[in-house]
């Protein structure tokens, strides 16, 4: 791995996300030599990746070099490897690209699609969880309606614009809300010749409300707005299977589309190595202590999406968002700096700052712990909130500027194919 | 291909660059339909691809969706395809989705690499004329160093880091400038462990001077620039072969390089079907007339890289670039025009506005047909042409914010690897 062995303790952080990159800038300008390992070289801003698979933003301006948060920092190291497994006995890492050796590890490796087992599921669907998938995305939506419009069997055309987004969480929804604004305002001026109303987006949710996580007021105006949108929302429908083409359902309505995707899950990106006992089930995630150990080891923590912090209040963890990361990771470091200083550390606090999701343009969806509201200023909040969250002031920059143009245009210009996903060129 | 027959005359145009963009805009409005063709869904602006594969720009911001330039625009239609070949007798096309007749043909497909015959440089050697082609480019760059961090063989980790561009036209000088930028101002501080002074950049020019084309001023001043950035300028020394690490030359330096960039030839895309006689070997391009007519035949055109319209001036036709495709394009135009309104069509004159190049912050040379400057205006000048000629309000504006970051910053932010290029984490 080519990282120097040095007199300071080693802090190995796996994974750039939100939990990540918080304890590796809170860990700064200390006696400490920091590794950061990530399979990409850069952050990935996840809640945005909805606005890549739709043509509204290009994939850079929400990705940012992992490179550049450290490279004014001494004694930080970034290596691009994925992880192997942990050798907790021997306090080392595996990767690909050789053994590490650590004083402390912070898990901080994410969530996955969770597909609950479905091969065909997994096979045949589309995932949303990265920037090359969410490119994909991006081309299939194109794709489809390129192909749509030489389709002359008319049951084949409906299916390649029929899309199922299977899943009625913050992704599904906001997709669904975006998919739905390409019908309104882009697809019938970009194929003239091609009857836009026939497309459908259906959102399938197993359960009997949208944003499950979120108030009842804010599941009732989502779904209000979605249909306003012309989407179709099923509730306690659940999808069995899919093979490419006919979605099977365990109620009366069975869809046939060419594109599913599949938000309705996810599950920790745990790591191999640790014992059987420190991964739970709920959904898959590292157990970890109110200090964010994994269970029974004095210097292995994990932060974030993968780590499951059960208590009364939260009693299975927190939710596997951006909050919750930052949050733990931030305290994770404060910690960690005890540590070494020999003081006491504290167990990590949860501070709610509230939820929220987009379904469109003027139109979204607000719980603070103490407020909760809906519509247009909750779209102005949720703007606001999200492009303060970017990190680099040249995506914030790059962001806004679409933003604005897309608003005012109704338009959404990087509807482009750059890479085929069905290759039908060959 | 489904496209309705009417009774106006159909113009097909193959390929949407800036000469088969320039054909169809200036169509609009008239007893005409016109087809678009192109294999991709977006134009490109080529003269900017170096910035994509150096990190500098996101590949949407230089990208336009082909059918928004026409989709306001009554009887007119795209298809997302390649064309096979042309059926001249019988005035139809064959492309991957169908055969589609035409009144009048327009071939538009631009250029692409010239390897000479050189399967092993093909091979091995890297291309830069799309954005995947750049996008591969930006990775292999960032690839190339993430591994000589843990390369300890000296050797191997020196070939990683030696740049060897085969070229001096603008793309090879263009693209050593801004390597030499990125060596300079963002390597270090993203690589820190590792001596970024042993990085080399090598331009390898088969004739005596950079940029042939322009005038001797801008050559020696070009040269100049890129000796000053550090960049190793060869000249009068040609690249006859390379297995992937060694680049064998005609003269006394030979290089041990894993990335070969090769920007020493380009070949008109010519399409079967047509005579062997309407080829010429001046390289690979359709002759033409003064009416961009393809040779015997009355309704089938080539204009820009493709077309050759040799003449006493121009003995080996019009240099492959924008400027000489954007007025063909608009010339035959007014000419199809003409030829419907039985009027007389008449002979394309090249109006030279000049050709520049940049090599780096405040570094560029312009040609102008009576004025020749090089330097910090110069870099103005083509900033301000090259913002001004993209296509779209949103590009522009995107790629200004990212110019004036740049340059304040002195950064490249798109430094990502979103498709691995040697995909090294399998």
């Amino acid at each position: 791995m080519n990282i120097p062995q040095t007199s300071f303790p080693r802090v190995v952080i796996i994974g750039g996300g939100f939990a990540g990159l918080a304890v590796a800038k809170e860990l700064k300008n200390l006696e400490l030599q920091v590794v950061l390992l990530d399979k990409h070289n850069y952050h990935t801003f996840q809640p945005l990746l909805y606005q890549v698979a739709t043509g509204g933003l290009e994939p850079d301006s929400i990705a940012f070099p992992l490179r550049k948060t450290i490279n004014d920092l001494e004694n930080y190291f970034f290596r691009l490897t994925k992880v192997i497994e942990v050798l907790p006995e021997k306090n080392k890492v595996n990767t690909t690209i050789g053994t590490l050796e650590y004083d402390y590890l912070v898990i901080a490796t994410g969530s996955e699609t969770n597909y609950f087992g479905n091969k065909n599921i997994e096979k045949y669907g589309m995932e949303m969880k990265s920037i090359p998938q969410s490119l994909n995305i991006r081309s299939l939506i194109i794709e489809n309606f390129e192909e749509a419009l030489l389709e002359t069997d008319l049951e084949k055309r409906k299916a390649l614009m029929n899309f199922v987004i299977v899943g009625g969480g913050p992704t599904g929804v906001e997709l669904a809300g975006a998919l739905a604004e390409m019908k309104k305002g882009i697809l019938p001026k970009d194929y003239p010749d091609l009857d836009i109303r026939t497309m459908q987006i259906n959102v399938i949710q197993s359960s009997n409300r949208l944003l499950k996580g979120m108030s009842k007021k804010a599941s009732e105006k989502a779904e209000d707005f979605l249909i306003k949108l012309g989407v179709n929302v099923w509730k306690n429908l659940r999808v069995l299977d899919y093979d490419g083409l006919n979605v099977k359902t365990n109620g009366e309505d069975q869809f046939k589309a060419v594109t599913l995707i599949w938000a309705a899950g996810v599950k920790g990106a745990t790591i191999k190595g640790l014992k059987e006992e420190c991964i739970i089930d709920r959904p898959c995630r590292f157990k970890v202590d109110e200090f964010s150990r994994v269970n029974e080891c004095e210097n292995i923590f994990a932060i974030g999406d993968v780590a499951s912090m059960e208590s009364e209040k939260y009693p299975y963890g927190h939710s596997m968002m951006a909050q919750p990361a930052i949050q733990q990771g931030k305290h994770l470091a404060k910690n960690i700096i005890k540590i070494i200083e020999n003081k006491e550390i504290k167990p990590f606090v949860y501070k709610d700052k509230g939820s929220m999701a987009t379904i469109g343009r003027n139109k979204a969806v607000v719980d603070l712990p103490n407020w909760k509201f809906q519509g247009v200023f909750a779209w102005f909040v949720w703007m606001f909130v999200h492009l303060f969250s970017l990190i680099g002031f040249r995506n914030k920059a790059v962001v806004f500027l679409n933003w604005v143009y897309n608003y005012i245009r109704f338009d959404r210009e990087t509807r482009l194919i750059i890479r085929p996903y069905k290759n039908t060129l060959k």
